[in-house]
């Protein structure tokens, strides 16, 4: 049995899915999630914005001793995927103990930018 | 009733609104806040200078179970707005939990660049 | 005898080695450590896939009262390196508490772009 | 009397001073230190290397609700500078609690690169 690492609930503030890539690589963010124990993970994202409320709901299994980068832009609630060039937050809640970092490429202009952040954790 | 997260006293050391903008994207920066809370929260921006003294009391409002990515170019203490081109330091007071990133574009030459850290929060 | 500082358990769930590089720098990650105490520190690196089971037991030695900047593209378990390309997390375990933070330069288009995060330290 | 934030030791292992600029900005790094409280801090920075002892004692002052976002290359021992193009680690000791986050702007190739962490702080 290997150990559960991290925590059960974080956040990221600053979504934001580009809206233009150009250049040779795509505009995207990913929500990168380590599991260390042996059991598989069940993630519950909710998605907040400016002005209107929240999306609930979307989830993501992330297995047992396994990574996963989830690019933002493949989540969606019944069909409806995250709205690009709009300013949205992240809410990660897990069934078990896991460590979320995000990071963000954006290739708007020619050359590519890069961001990234540990989610903030509760504990 | 959802709950509030986070911590009421967040510090970011690194402000700084770049001069100038080249290429499609304005240079700017963001404080980018999540209130999961069911109620509003209210945000005092103390804003800390290199050589002079601080500007107090900017008031930002943010809805409940909303995210507000607040343009420090927007903050002003009656109709000053944070100067360009000057090193400063951010502390934001909510009344209720929040949580706070920051993310800064640089376009100041051709091409973007990005950079985002969680603020520095204290319980 | 200097103090040992920081943590003996980190984790890093965004690890990726660029296939590609171009202009004058070449795309690489460094895994920074930093040893303040008077005995050397092992480190025990295992990393994590997305679709396959974990690599252990890479082992990194830092000296005392030293730091090191450990490319990613330099670890390897009996002559296998970190696959390029691929998405994965790293867990650092330390005999010793040290302090970690995670850089990537990326150099995939003709300009570079960086992204740094602490390591997400367990107690 | 204005309240202390923060603590008094903090951490960053990723140091590195680009030898090379182009375009318009110049490569640098910054320790962006936020000072809340009424008085003066004192700061004591350590430079830890790869393959030699530390540079101790380098003094730094940052006033009474002030910031100073210090440039690694103007920080020196005794005449003698951070070396260039080498990588180091970070300790900063200050006397009363401070807020400390590290950026650096890469400006090596043509368009910069930018990137940035909060220190790692020690209670």
């Amino acid at each position: 049995m290997y150990k559960q690492r991290g925590e059960k609930l974080w956040f990221i503030p600053d979504g934001y899915i580009p809206e233009i890539s150009s250049g040779g690589l795509t505009s995207h963010e990913s929500i990168c999630v380590l599991n260390t124990s042996s059991e598989e993970a069940l993630l519950r994202v909710t998605i907040f914005f400016e002005d209107r409320d929240p999306m609930e709901d979307l989830m993501v299994v992330v297995g047992a001793r396994r990574t996963k980068h989830i690019r933002t832009s493949s989540l969606h609630k019944e069909g409806t995927p995250i709205p690009v060039g709009v300013p949205y937050a992240i809410e990660i809640a897990s069934d078990i103990p896991i460590i979320v970092q995000y990071s963000r490429l954006d290739s708007t202009q020619a050359e590519n930018a890069l961001m990234s952040v540990m989610a903030f954790p509760i504990k």
